[in-house]
């Protein structure tokens, strides 16, 4: 399979399988995967902590929705529309539904140190795909609140939580804009 | 190939062939694949500026190579060791080098735009790797005195300037942490 046809696959899953548990094997490709983006000065600041226990995946959930409710309650607008539209709640099944939730942190201190991890978030959802498996990139309100439930150093941020499993989620790919819409051409090409 | 392969294959890459040219196709076909990356509220909030024309890609590199030489002379400590040891300077031939310059802009407004543009670049390297093309994502010290070199909107900014073209670099990718120095488990995984 192509890389086009695989990325054209690949859609955001917010409903996992709690019974299907893919192997710790799999996880750990995608993370294999990951780590052969390139980062500024060859740091690769990232970190991933992979959750299973039950327990502090639940931790996880009621700190996420508890800054959900808030957040949800305050939106207005353009956003306020968006999430009603697409069926959005502070709800957040996923984070204890998926078998695993993996936590990627960057080292605060590296140069192009969020880039660097989010360009390799973009090899892991790939890899992701590649196995058959299912994600969304979740970014609580509270990012804080959640890397506190962990045990990684302060020096890392909580970039993204991602819940992993299978997918049991009819909902469509959203729709991407044409080539034409996102490509410029300088003047003499 | 599986993706696994196709990113350990892939190196960064500083210098170029000039005369051998891929194909715009080749170019187009990486951002088809990086467009379908996901992104917040699906806003998409990338721009990819392709640039051919000699005079552009001198004049970028000049504005560039001003702002490096002072980087340069103000950088002491590990980063000069750092940039010492691998042989970097404030040149950047690859600029005008490579038969191509992709500058990606991410939406300024969007939510998570630059995360989101950040992941979409995770996609646009591993196609690029998967046409036999090589770039550098770079990133100068000066990004706003680039970004005026065009006429994209003031609504984006710049996040990154991609030569693009087969590679003529013989230096080995630099080497990647062994997976447990990048993994951690919850004590019950």
């Amino acid at each position: 399979m192509s890389l086009l046809e695989l990325a054209k696959n690949r859609k955001t899953v917010r409903k996992f399988k709690s019974d299907d548990i893919p192997t710790m094997e799999d996880v750990l490709y995608a993370i294999n995967v990951a780590k052969e983006a390139p980062s500024g000065m060859n740091a690769q600041p990232w970190l991933f902590y992979i959750i299973k226990d039950f327990e502090l995946k639940q931790r996880i959930r009621i700190e996420c929705e508890k800054a959900e409710k808030t957040f949800y309650d305050r939106s207005k607008g353009k956003l306020k529309n968006w999430l009603e539209k697409h069926g959005f709640s502070w709800k957040k099944d996923f984070l204890t539904q998926a078998p695993y939730l993996v936590l990627v942190f960057s080292d605060k201190l590296a140069p192009f140190s969020r880039e660097s991890v989010w360009l390799s978030i973009g090899y892991f959802l790939l890899a992701l795909e590649e196995k058959g498996l299912a994600t969304v990139p979740y970014t609580p309100p509270n990012f804080t609140d959640v890397a506190n439930l962990t045990d990684v150093s302060k020096d890392y941020r909580l970039e993204v939580i991602m819940p992993i499993g299978y997918s049991n989620d009819s909902k469509p790919k959203y729709k991407r804009k044409e080539l034409k819409e996102i490509v410029l051409f300088d003047e003499n090409s």
